[in-house]
């Protein structure tokens, strides 16, 4: 299990605190991907995508624990069940909103992202809403959640978000 | 950035041939996904959640091309722009509803899923409407596409779904 990095997150955030927990708490801040030379040619249609899927390698997120306090609660709960960053295999699933895509020069700007600047980039994938968009679906704690929408440090400023 | 197996998935798909291409198509054949032993307390809390986000490795996708041909379309596209399983590193990303939470037992059975039987898993994410349900995004290609829900063998069986 070998991962190559396609590219890399150019955004506002150069740490934890203060980082926007998912994109649609980014309030639209510009931020961009830069995919590298060699991958350029699998962007070719993503333009008429209005959302994608950034997978990332979290790489400031050292270590975890199967029970952490996530940034919308006051108690432990189950790594799983949760979006923290620190987690067995620390890769971020972000639903980042197309701003433009410039496919040559490999740049897609997007509308709010929740990545440190200089995350790697490991995957992009097309968001599909018949396969990916189940509005109803209950969310267990998180539908009862504090309305926290930014990072603190308590991932010893070590997490990413 | 080393990649750990956290569980395997337990699917009636042997072969690529006739494998959902998504979890929505698979008519709620049952599967389950085996959480090893070390993982498991990770799992607390999951049961509020109606659906997780499933990352896999796709370990019986060998190599990529950047062009593809996706299952539902008849002309190559670029691979960031399909959930094709060959890519440069072959993550999946299934979201599926649980039917039912052993977690003491660290099986989770699943109402469908896209996956082969015995693919590695490396994470599980709570699915979160307000970050991840945008049902009426734009899904350029896809929203004109043909009306196939299985796999076939175009990536010479040697593809996942």
């Amino acid at each position: 299990m070998n991962l190559v990095v396609i590219g890399v997150a150019h955004t506002p955030y150069k740490e934890q605190q203060g980082t926007p927990i998912a994109p649609v708490f980014a309030e639209g801040a510009p931020a961009s991907l830069e995919i590298f030379p060699e991958y350029r040619a699998g962007l070719a249609d993503l333009n008429g995508f209005q959302r994608l899927w950034v997978l990332s390698w979290l790489d400031r997120a050292k270590g975890y624990e199967l029970l952490t306090v996530p940034y919308r609660d006051t108690v432990k709960r189950g790594v799983f069940a949760t979006r923290a960053p620190r987690r067995p295999n620390p890769i971020g699933l972000s639903c980042v909103e197309v701003e433009n895509m410039d496919i040559e020069g490999g740049i897609i700007s997007v509308r709010g992202i929740d990545l440190l600047d200089g995350t790697p980039i490991l995957d992009l994938k097309p968001y599909i809403p018949k396969a990916d968009a189940f509005p109803e679906s209950r969310a267990g704690w998180f539908d009862q959640s504090l309305e926290v929408e930014k990072a603190d440090d308590r991932f010893g400023n070590r997490g990413d978000a």
